[in-house]
C-alpha cells in the first residue's frame, strides 16, 4: 500500500467499538483519510510511505471535538467572573458584545480560539456566535473543522435586526459553505427564551429541508426552565418537542435540569446532549445528570462553552472535569470511567454534530483528524494505562502534533497555519480597548 | 538597600491582607527572605542588587502549598481508577503498598512527586506516608519545603509493626529534623478508623509537648462516619474533640460530611480544614461544604491528595477545581471567587501548617518562596485581571521560575536541584515491576 505518512506510536486509543488500547501500532494517512492502522511490524512490511514519523512515548487519539463554544468570546476571557448566568449575561457580556462585536472582533477572537484549541488537540468545534461567516472563513483558512452556527435570536444586534434577518444571513452562510470539506453549517437558535415560536418553527422546517443540525442552549438553569414555564406554560424541552425539534438533529447544550420522563424522551427521540461541566459549575447553573443520561442511552458529548465562562477552551481538561464531576454527582466512583470520558470528547461529539461517518474515531476510511500526545512528562509517569493518563493526568501542553483531514496543523506544539504573535498582539489590543471603556 | 536578587514583574499578587494586584512592581530577595516589594521605579532607585531579573508578561505569586498529599504514591498513579474509596484502598492500594513500599520506593516516588510539584509552582507540601524520613531527606536535598508526617496506624507494615513503633519512628524523625530550615515534622495519625484511642491520645500529648501539627483524614466519606459512629458511638469529629484534638493544631483533611454544629465547633476551636476537591470527586466521597466553612470563619486550605486518587499533584489545577466546584455545591456563582481560591492555595495553607509567620504571602520579612508564571500564552490572553487568569485559565506549564527560601529551584521551567531523566527512568522501572506482578 502507498501512503503519504506513516506514524509509529507506542500507544493508540482508536475509540472504536472496543475501548482497546493498541501498543506499538502504526497509522497510515493517504488522501486525507486513515488508510491503515496496524501493528508496527505489519505496517512496516506492507506500507510504502512517502514519509514516516516515529513517536516513542506518544499516544495517538482521535482529534478532540469541542461540541459547544462561542469562539470569539476568548476576547472577553476574565472580563467578568464569579457571577450567576443572568447577571453575567445582562450586566456584563451582552453590553460588552453590543458595544464591541463586529467582524473584526469575531475574526480576531476566533483566531485566538483556534490557536488555543489546535494547541490543545481540538480538531473540530461547534460554534454559536454572531458573524459566523467570519468564523467560518478563519477556520477554513486555518484548516480547522467547524460546525458553523447560523445564529438566531429575537433581539437586534449589529449583526442582524430581526429573527428573519438572522435566518437570512444564516441561509447565505449555508449557501456558501454547504459543500465545504471542513466547514458545515448548522442552525443555532440561542435558546427557547431568546427565540420566539415563529422563528423556532422556521428553523425546524429549514433544518429538515437542508439536513443540518440544530444547536440550542437548553435547560441550562432552573431559572430558565421556570421562566419559560411561566411565560409559555410548558418546560423548554416540551416546547421544542411540540415544535418537532426533539430528534437526532437536536444538539441540546447544558441540560442541568432534567426530570426522569425528559431523560426518557431524549433517549426515545435520539436528541444529543452537550455537557459543559466547567461552565455549569462556574455560573452555578446546576449539575447535568450525565451518568443517568448515558445509562438511558442518550448520546452525551462535551463542550467548553465560551472562554468568558470557563475560562479556557481546553477540552482535555474538560474531559477530566466531566469524568470527575460525574462520579460526585452520581454518587458512584465508577460513573464515567476514563474510556467513557474519552468517548464523550471524541466519537460522541462526532455523533452529536452529525459527523460520525467522517470523524470521531481512528477507523480506517475516516478523515485523518489525529492528535499525538507525549506522555513522557513526570506527571504522566509511570505508565499503567494510557487512557487513564490521558484523562486523569495529561495536560494540553503535551499535545505535540495535530492533523486535520490529513493536513498537519500543529508540529512539535507549534501551529503551522496560524501566526501566534500576531494573534496575541491583536487580542492584547482588544483587551486594552475594552478595559479602558 | 543591598540585595541578592531583584525581580521586576508586570504583576504581583502578594496575597497579603488586601487582595491587591500590583502592577509594575519589583521584589527583592536577601538572606533567603523578601527584602522589599516596591513599585519598579522606587525599587530601581533604592535597591542595589547583585542580580536582576526582568519578567515581562509574568505574574509573581507566593509559592503554592499542597496541604495534603502522599507523595510516594506517584508510583501508583493510574494503577486503579474509577473505584470507590474502600474498594480502591482494600483491594488495590493497600495490597500494592504491602508488596512494594520500602525506602527505595519512597525515595523514587517522592522524587517524582517533588519534580512534578516544583514544575507546577508548589513550594511546600504536607505529606503522610511510610518511611517519612526518606521523604524528608529527598526534600532537604531538593530544597523543597515539607511538613513531614509522622504516620501512625494500628496495622503492621514493613515500616513499623505497631502503633507504638510508628510513634517511636516518628519521634526519631522529629529529633533529626526539629531545627531544619525546610523540613518540619507533624503527627499524621491516618484516621479515626485506622488508629485506635490509645495512640490517638498519645499523639495529643506529644503534639502539645513538641508543638507540632496533627494531620488526619477526617469525615472523608459517609461510610467512614457511619462506621466510627457504629463502632465507637460517636462521629469521628466528636471523638477527636473528646480526646482534645480539635484545635489550631488539627489539620483535618477532606471533611465532606459535616453537620451545622460541627462546622460551628471547627470555627470555635480554630481547627483547619484541607479541601481535596479532585480526590473527593474521583472517589465519589462527597462534597466538602467549602463556602459554608469559609462563611463560618474556618480556615480552609487545599490539597491534591495522592496521585493514585487525583491523578496529578497540580495545585494550580486543584485551585481551579476548588473555585468551580464550590460554586456548584453552594448554588451561588460568587462562592469562592478567584482571590479566595488563591488564598486557599497559599496563605490558608501556611496557616493550616502552622507556618503563617514564615510563608504564604509576599510580605516583606517572610521567606522568599516565590513563583513566577508567564501569562503570555494564548489561553491567558487578553488580560483584564491577572488573578482571574491565574485561577481560571493558567496551566502549570506556564510556571517558569520558582524560589524556595531564596534559592532558585526552577529556572525557565527546568529544575535545578533534581535530575528529571533519572527520576522518570526510575519511575518507569517501578511501573514495569508493579504492572508485571
Amino acid at each position: 500500500m502507498q501512503t503519504e505518512l506513516l506514524i509509529h506510536a507506542d500507544w493508540v486509543l482508536p475509540v472504536d467499538t472496543s475501548n482497546a488500547t493498541l501498543e506499538q501500532h502504526s497509522l497510515a494517512i493517504a488522501d486525507g483519510r486513515i488508510a491503515a492502522l496496524l501493528p508496527r511490524g505489519e505496517a512496516e512490511a506492507q506500507i510504502d510511505s512517502a514519509k514516516t514519523l516515529d513517536l516513542p512515548g506518544h499516544v495517538l487519539i482521535p482529534g478532540l471535538i469541542n461540541a459547544h463554544t462561542h469562539s470569539p468570546m476568548t476576547l472577553l476571557r476574565g472580563l467578568a467572573d464569579d457571577l450567576p448566568l443572568m447577571t453575567w449575561l445582562h450586566e456584563h457580556i451582552w453590553p460588552a458584545e453590543g458595544r464591541w462585536v463586529d467582524q473584526e472582533f469575531v475574526a480576531d477572537g476566533t483566531r485566538l480560539a483556534v490557536l488555543e484549541m489546535l494547541r490543545g488537540g481540538v480538531t473540530c468545534f461547534n460554534d454559536m456566535y454572531f458573524h459566523a461567516e467570519t468564523t467560518a472563513r478563519v477556520c477554513a483558512e486555518a484548516g480547522m473543522r467547524l460546525l458553523a452556527g447560523m445564529i438566531v435570536v429575537d433581539f437586534p444586534t449589529r449583526y442582524a435586526d430581526s429573527a428573519d434577518e438572522y435566518l437570512r444571513r444564516g441561509l447565505e452562510l449555508h449557501a456558501h459553505y454547504r459543500d465545504h470539506p471542513l466547514v458545515r453549517p448548522a442552525f443555532a437558535p440561542h435558546s427557547t427564551y431568546a427565540v420566539s415560536e415563529r422563528p423556532l418553527a422556521r428553523v425546524r422546517t429549514l433544518a429538515d429541508e437542508l439536513e443540518v443540525q440544530v444547536h440550542v442552549h437548553l435547560h441550562e438553569t432552573r431559572d430558565e426552565v421556570l421562566r419559560v414555564l411561566r411565560e409559555h406554560g410548558e418546560r423548554p424541552i416540551a416546547r421544542l418537542d411540540r415544535l418537532g425539534l426533539l430528534g437526532p438533529q437536536l444538539v441540546a447544550v447544558h441540560m442541568t435540569q432534567l426530570e426522569e420522563a425528559e431523560i426518557a424522551r431524549l433517549a426515545e427521540t435520539g436528541a444529543h446532549v452537550v455537557h459543559c461541566p466547567e461552565s455549569n459549575l462556574k455560573l452555578s447553573s446546576g449539575f447535568c445528570p450525565v451518568a443517568d443520561l448515558l445509562d438511558a442511552g442518550v448520546n452525551v458529548a462535551l463542550g467548553t462553552d465560551g472562554a468568558a465562562s470557563n475560562n479556557d477552551l481546553n477540552l482535555l481538561g474538560e474531559m477530566r472535569s466531566a469524568a470527575l464531576l460525574a462520579k460526585g454527582v452520581a454518587g458512584r466512583a465508577n460513573a464515567v470511567p476514563a474510556e467513557q470520558a474519552l468517548r464523550m470528547a471524541t466519537c460522541n461529539g462526532a455523533k452529536a454534530l452529525g459527523l460520525e461517518e467522517e470523524i470521531g474515531s481512528l477507523d480506517v476510511g475516516k478523515a485523518a483528524d489525529i492528535v499525538a500526545v507525549d506522555l513522557g512528562d513526570p506527571h504522566t509517569q509511570p505508565m499503567y494505562r494510557p487512557c487513564s493518563q490521558m484523562v486523569y493526568a495529561a495536560s494540553s501542553h503535551q499535545v505535540r502534533h495535530v492533523w486535520i483531514r490529513g493536513r498537519q496543523v500543529l508540529r512539535d506544539g507549534a501551529p503551522l497555519t496560524l501566526d501566534p504573535p500576531a494573534i496575541i498582539n491583536a487580542a492584547r489590543q482588544w483587551g486594552e480597548r475594552i478595559a479602558e471603556d
